[in-house]
C-alpha cells in the first residue's frame, strides 16, 4: 500500500516499547498512540502481553504469578514475551510499520532480549516509559480499570486491590527504570508523573520525533469536547457542495440554540474555534473571543466546488464512481482528498489535545474527521468518509477510562440531511439509488 | 495587530530565559528560535546581554570581568540584567509577544530575580538551557565564533582562546544548571549535548510546547538543502497563475539539467520532495523516491485560480489593489494568503529541520516563504511577497556559524518572469505600471 509509507527514505518499521510498573497507564497511551497513527495512516497495532498471557493461563493469574521467585511462572512469561515479538514481525512482514509491545518490560535483560531480536530483523525500536509515584493516581486507576480485569471476578474489591498492590510490589523487586547512564544508546521518551516532565533521549527518524510531538501533547484532565457542524447553510438547503454561503433561516436559530445550548453547560474558559467560511463564522457569531483557523475548513471539492452531487455525476460520471470506489482516497481534482483532510487537521489535533474545554465549529467531512479520532473507528479508509453527522447537533465528547464516551445531542430546527450513503459496488439504475 | 494573537485565550507575554555557561549555543538558539516565530507571525525579540555589556564597556571585557570575585563587574552585571528586563517588559506593552532573554543567567539568584520581575508584569517564563560537555563541539565553537568577538581584537588567537575558557571556568565556579529537585515548579527544557536529549519540565501553555517542538527537532550537523521552483510550465508562458498545466519545453529542459546539476552535487541519501501539482512532479520524475506533499501546493488564489493578473485587474479592480496594499495577508475569494502558506509549511518545516540532505521543488509563493524563513529577512509581512524566486535557479541552502550561506545557481534554459514588483503607493496610470 504505497500510499501508506510516511516517508520513503525512513525507517517504516518501527518497535514501541512500553516500560513501566502495572497501573502506569501504559495499555492507555500504548492505545491512544495507536489510534492516533493510525489515524494519520501509519500501520500501527499494539500486542498485549497481558491478552496472551490470559489466554495461556484461562484468566487465572493472581499475584503469585508474578513472584520474582516463581521460577516456572517467569519462564511462561518469557515465551509469552516472545510469541508477541514474533506475531509483530510477522505483522511487520505484511505492511504492518509500527507494532507496539504493551507490557511491563521491566528489567534490562527483557528490554535487552527485545533490541537483539528487532536488530535481526531491522527493526527499529523506540521506548515508551511511564513512571509516577502519584498514589492517588495509581490508586485511582487500580479502582477503575483494574479490579474488573478477568482474573479478579472471584474476588471481592478489597482482594482485588491488594492483590493487584502485591503485583506491582513484586515487579518493583525486579524493576530498572530507563536511565542515562546506562541506556544512553537506546531511543527513548520517560513520561514522568502523568505528563509534569519528560526526558527524551537520542530522538531519531520521523515516527518516534511523530510520536514524541504526540505524547508530549496529550493529558489526562477531565474535559469536554463539543463538536458540531455550522447551522444549515443556503447551500446545503440547494443541496450544493462547498462554497461560501450563509446560514440559512433555520441555520441561524440553530446558532441561537447553540448558544444556549452552550450557556447552560456552564463551561467556564471554554475556547471557540470554527473555520474561515461564512457559514461556521455565523454559527458562532455570538460567541466571545472565536478564533478562526484555517484548517477547519471544509474538505476542498475542487473543480466541483459550487455543484450538486447529481451535476457532478451527470458531467463526470467516472469521476463520481471512481470516488465511491475510494471515497478515503479520492481527491477531487485540484482539490482535497479526506486524508489530506486528516494530514492538514494534525497540528489542531494538537492544539485539541493539548487543551481543556472547547467548542469546535466546522464542516461535514472535518467534523467526520475528528469524530473518527475520538470515537477510535478502525478501518478508517472505509468508514471515515460514511460516518454520519448530522446538521443542528452537538457531540460532546468526554475522555473515559481508555477511549472517550461521545453523546449526541440533537438541537434542532429541522434541517436537510447531507449525508451520502455508501454507493453500492454494483449500482442498479433504481430510484432509490440516486445520490442526495 | 489583533491577526498576530495566536490564541486568544492563551498567553501572549512570554519571557524566553536562556541558562547555559558560554559557548554552548545560546544565542545561536535564541536566534533560530526568535526567526522561526516571528516567521510563524509571534512577535519575537531577542535581548543579548552580550551587547548591552559591550555597549556599557566600551568592547573591554576580558575575563577578569567574569572573576567570580569581582563584586563591581557582578553589580554592573545584576544592573545590565535589569535593564534588559525593563526593555523587555516595555517591548511587551507595545504588543510583543515572545522576549528572549539571552545571557548565561547562571545562578538560581538570577534566575529567580527574573521570574519575580515577570510575575510582577503577568508574563509566563520559559527556561532554555543548553548543557554540553562534548569538549570538541566548544573547542569549534570559540574557535569558530568567539574570538571574533570585538573585546578579543587586540588579541592574537590563542589569547583569545585562553581568555575565553578563563571566562567559561568563572562561569562554572557560580553556575547552578536547572534541576527537578530544586527547579520542579519551573517550565523548562534542557538541550543536553546539542540535542541527543532532552529534558522538559512543566510544559504548559500554547507557546511554550510550540517552542519545545521546534528545539526538539533543529540539529546542527552540515547538511544543504536545494530549493527549486519547478520548470516553466505553459501557464508560466500565458502568464497565468495556478493551475496544474505541465511544463513547457523550456520547463522540460530545467527538469534535465536539475537532474544533471543535483548528480555533480554528490548527495548520498538525499531525499526529493515536490507538491502534488502536475509542473513539480513532471520536474522531479527522473528521481527515484520522491515524495509529493500537499502541503508544497502553490499558494490556492481560489476564485482567480487560471487566470492572468490582468484579468483579475480588470474583473475585480478593488480585489487587484487590496492585495497591493496587504499582500503578505491578502487571501484570494476561496482562496489562501501567504500566511495561510507559512502555517500550512510549518509541519514541513520541521521536517526540513529534522532531516539532512534534501530537494525541495515546489511553487514561487511557496519558495518564497521557505526562503524567507532560511535568509532570516525582517519585515516578514512586507518583504516576503516579493522575494525574487526566479524560475530555472536553484537556491542551495547551507547552515553557517548563526544562520545560512544562500547561493543562487541559475541553470536555465531561459524562461518567462512571473516576478511582480510592489505597486507603488499611488499607482500612475503609466505603462510601466502595469502587472505582468
Ligand atoms: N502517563 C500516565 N501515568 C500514569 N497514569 C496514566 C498515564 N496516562 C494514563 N494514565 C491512567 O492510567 C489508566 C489506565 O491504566 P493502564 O491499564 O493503561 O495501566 P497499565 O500500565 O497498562 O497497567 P498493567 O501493567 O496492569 O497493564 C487510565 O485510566 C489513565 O487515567
Ligand atoms: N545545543 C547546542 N549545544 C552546543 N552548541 C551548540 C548548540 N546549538 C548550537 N551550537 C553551536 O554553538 C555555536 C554558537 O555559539 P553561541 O554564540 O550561540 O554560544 P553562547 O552560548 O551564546 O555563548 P556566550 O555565552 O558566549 O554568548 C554555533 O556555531 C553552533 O555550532
Ligand atoms: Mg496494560
Ligand atoms: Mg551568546
Amino acid at each position: 500500500h504505497a500510499r501508506k509509507v510516511p516517508d520513503a527514505t525512513g525507517h517504516p518499521k518501527l518497535c514501541v516499547v512500553m516500560v513501566g510498573l502495572p497501573a502506569r497507564g501504559k495499555s492507555y497511551i500504548a492505545q491512544k498512540l495507536a489510534f492516533y497513527l493510525n489515524w494519520v495512516q501509519v500501520d500501527t497495532q499494539v500486542f498485549n502481553l497481558g491478552a496472551y498471557r490470559r489466554k495461556l493461563l484461562q484468566d487465572s493469574s493472581s499475584a503469585q504469578f508474578f513472584h520474582p521467585n516463581n521460577q516456572e511462572a517467569r519462564q511462561k512469561r518469557r515465551l509469552i514475551a516472545l510469541r508477541a515479538l514474533e506475531d509483530m514481525f510477522e505483522w511487520h512482514a505484511q505492511g504492518g510499520m509500527v507494532g507496539i509491545l504493551d507490557a511491563t518490560n521491566s528489567t534490562r535483560k527483557r528490554r535487552q532480549l527485545i533490541v537483539d531480536r528487532c536488530r535481526e530483523r531491522d527493526t527499529e525500536v523506540f521506548f515508551v516509559e511511564s513512571v509516577c509515584e502519584d498514589d492517588d493516581r495509581i490508586q485511582e486507576t487500580i479502582k477503575s480499570v483494574k479490579i474488573g480485569l478477568p482474573e479478579y471476578q472471584y474476588m471481592n474489591e478489597p482482594q482485588a486491590i491488594a492483590d493487584f498492590k502485591a503485583r506491582i510490589e513484586y515487579y518493583r523487586q525486579l524493576y530498572s527504570p530507563l536511565c542515562q547512564k546506562v541506556d544512553g544508546l537506546k531511543s527513548f521518551i520517560k513520561i514522568v508523573n502523568v505528563g509534569s516532565s519528560f526526558l527524551v533521549n537520542r530522538l531519531e527518524g520521523y515516527l518516534a520525533s511523530r510520536i514524541v510531538r504526540f505524547l508530549m501533547n496529550v493529558h489526562i484532565k477531565q474535559r469536554t469536547i463539543y463538536l458540531s457542524r455550522h447551522g444549515e447553510s443556503e447551500y446545503n438547503q440547494l443541496q450544493r457542495i462547498g462554497g461560501d454561503s450563509d446560514l440559512s433561516e433555520r441555520g441561524q436559530q440553530y446558532a441561537t440554540r447553540l448558544h444556549e445550548y452552550m450557556s447552560s453547560q456552564k463551561v467556564t474558559d471554554m475556547k471557540v474555534w470554527c473555520s474561515t467560511l461564512k457559514r461556521t463564522l455565523s454559527t458562532t457569531a455570538t460567541f466571545s473571543n472565536v478564533k478562526s483557523w484555517k484548517a477547519l475548513d471544509e474538505l476542498d471539492a475542487g473543480e466541483c466546488d459550487g455543484k450538486t452531487y447529481e451535476e457532478i455525476k451527470e458531467e463526470n460520471p467516472t469521476l463520481a464512481s471512481q470516488r465511491d470506489l475510494d471515497k478515503y482516497y479520492f481527491r477531487y481534482p485540484r482539490g482535497e482528498s479526506y486524508h489530506d483532510v486528516v494530514l492538514r487537521l494534525e497540528p489542531l489535533l494538537f492544539e485539541i489535545e493539548r487543551t481543556g474545554d472547547v467548542l469546535i465549529v466546522c464542516h461535514q467531512a472535518v467534523c467526520r474527521c475528528l469524530l473518527a479520532y475520538f470515537q477510535r473507528i478502525d478501518n478508517i479508509e472505509q468508514k471515515l468518509p460514511y460516518l454520519e453527522v448530522p446538521l443542528h447537533t452537538v457531540l460532546k465528547i468526554t475522555p473515559d477510562s481508555y477511549g472517550c464516551k461521545i453523546e449526541s445531542v440533537k438541537l434542532g430546527p429541522e434541517s436537510v440531511s447531507t449525508h451520502r450513503p455508501r454507493a453500492t459496488p454494483t449500482p442498479p439504475p433504481s430510484n432509490e439509488e440516486k445520490e442526495q
